[in-house]
């Protein structure tokens, strides 16, 4: 049996979806931007991709720009609003996800914003009564980018709440979705943002093809420069086939949202009584036990310290059971979780984090939670 | 009957590269940067593939960079580098691609370089003496950027020379070669180049995927920073299936580039040859019906002035072939061609390009040929 629990570095693409691309994997191979008949097929395609994705979150395809994924829509966001606004001041939290921080860091050390890290309560929590002082030091200066899911420990932040802040205090608010899209329904019409991101392979769509939300008041510059493509906003021919399969992926997953949602609440339910059950001075990091106030497809999990703590995801994996550390973007840098860094998670404890999609069954978890309780109980 | 001579703006994508793309977007779905099972298998594929490209175009895995296209492939060589090296100078031609031409006119509009246009005779082909007495000017502060093959109009350039004046300059030298890549044999042990870029698409493999050569003497910075991926030079879970269509690809245009070209050159040949006996007054622009100076993908027709060139395109198109007026990229922006615009093409001339792959047959030429000859009859 092999279990895949590690749904937040990426997901299965859905059978749906991949018989939506197929058509222009084969057929209908033109370039959007051609206007003969090749052209013309494909493109009005990519438009009703972008019109269904719009829907989906209840703004106007003029706000949509489809983008190679989140990281690069992020990148936009952050490096081209700062540039057209002229913004002095940015606000960020060090549980950020990379293409947040490292962007932000870069800017910081080119000398074009100031940074400062929101204060985070024991949970990772942000202080909003810290975000509204910064805000209320630098009106109309400043940047605020805070995601809405923590992608290590599943964290939400109320984006509603931080919205009415920036709009009160005329920040521009960019909030990384990438965990989130496709699992939460966001009304753009009702949400005081800026800009959002989604990633399509974290809600069963293809990898390598995102968009950027970019409200109707905010003008920026593209950040790829080249064609005429995304109306002006970003050069390089569209991933035609990536595009089709964001938007397919997206329809799928607010068609059966909320069934989905009870499947996956009831499976990390299961998992923390178990585990809590079988495995003694096991906590959960942030808030990831609480159901009300983290992803309902991530559980960050805290073993008591061990000198064979590193060998835990080894041994799961030749269990059966592929589940993370950290974030996968970062397994590459052999580098602690930035995240549980920042949250003082003591680092001799084993943390692993376990993330679930609507194809994971009861099935996965007992064997996941049987393997754990295992593993953990013949350690000295 | 539909024929597709369009081949410069994109390629349909081979069924053998479907075939080898396939298991990476249903079984193989893992994330490359996860350490289990699931990521370890799709990250030594990533990795076969970089080394397929780096053999076939003879370097190292470690100077090929994957990135989302051509586009941004070129924005991260000339932000980058102008950026690593504190170059002050750049020299392009009006000719090269917008991926090109846009990013240095925004880095110029920053204030980070100075930008100067390489003088072209009436053919289009790069002055060597300007270039050189240009590096003169600027030892060691310069960056050149010179495309090996014009999208529109199929000029080649001698990289290889290029390539020797900037080494004795100490400038730094990028070339977009992404409408070379797969039709010639690029020796990268052999050119001084120091950074050169590939789509897919334009060779039979699919969109959304391109990579970036960076010589090991050459030392950047990430353009979209975020995660440790592609050892740090591009933040952003990789795009798979396109990475791994990429490489076989580029595998098979190898195989038999000798054998398609010559194909090619004939389907071209034939074009030129029957065109010219059937249309009073047609002319070629550019080099293009120089067959030992130009791309054997591309012939870039002009027909005489009158007052129904508008309409060429779309009465091709009616008839059933597909073909276009300049680069597809920038198709969406209703502007005349700025590389017929460079090279002084009188604007009441009717400006076709036909583009050819291995799949178009003597039967298309001989198609197209009739029904442009038949339109050009009728006119006044």
């Amino acid at each position: 049996m092999r279990v895949y629990l590690d749904n937040a570095a990426t997901t299965p693409l859905d059978k749906e979806v991949l018989e939506a691309m197929l058509p222009y994997l084969t057929e209908h191979f033109g370039n959007p931007s051609s206007i003969h008949g090749h052209g013309r097929l494909v493109r009005s395609a990519i438009e009703r991709s972008r019109k269904k994705v719009a829907e989906l979150l209840n703004t106007s395809p003029s706000e949509i720009f489809f983008t190679s994924g989140g990281t690069e829509a992020d990148n936009t966001a952050l490096t081209k609003s700062i540039e057209a606004y002229g913004l002095t001041h940015a606000i960020t939290s060090k549980i950020e996800h990379h293409a947040v921080l490292h962007t932000l860091e870069y800017l910081h050390e080119q000398g074009k914003i100031d940074l400062t890290y929101v204060e985070l309560d024991e949970k990772g929590h942000v202080s909003l009564d810290h975000l509204e002082a910064f805000l209320k030091d630098h009106p109309g200066k400043a940047l605020v980018s805070l995601m809405h899911a923590n992608n290590e420990i599943g964290n939400l932040n109320d984006i509603e709440k931080i919205g009415q802040l920036a709009k009160e205090y005329q920040a521009v608010f960019h909030t990384d979705t990438v965990q989130a899209v496709g699992h939460y329904r966001h009304d753009l019409q009702a949400l005081n943002l800026n800009m959002m991101v989604g990633a399509a392979h974290k809600f069963h769509g293809p990898k390598g093809v995102g968009f950027l939300h970019i409200n109707h008041n905010c003008k920026i510059h593209p950040f790829i420069h080249g064609g005429a493509q995304e109306r002006n906003m970003r050069g390089g021919t569209e991933n035609v086939p990536g595009i089709i399969g964001l938007a397919k992926a997206l329809e799928l997953a607010y068609e059966h949202m909320d069934e989905h949602r009870k499947h996956m609440e009831s499976l990390k339910e299961s998992m923390i009584r178990q585990l809590s059950a079988n495995i003694e001075g096991i906590t959960f990091n942030g808030d990831s036990a609480n159901l009300n106030n983290s992803l309902y497809t991530v559980l960050s999990v805290s073993l008591p310290p061990n000198e064979d703590n590193d060998m835990l995801l080894f041994s799961l994996d030749i269990e059966g059971v592929s589940a993370s550390g950290g974030s996968a973007c970062s397994s590459g840098s052999n580098v602690g979780s930035h995240v549980l860094g920042a949250l003082g998670v003591d680092p001799m404890r084993g943390n692993i984090r376990f993330s679930f999609s609507r194809f994971t069954t009861q099935q996965d978890i007992d064997f996941t939670v049987q393997k754990l309780t295992e593993l953990v109980a013949v350690r000295a």
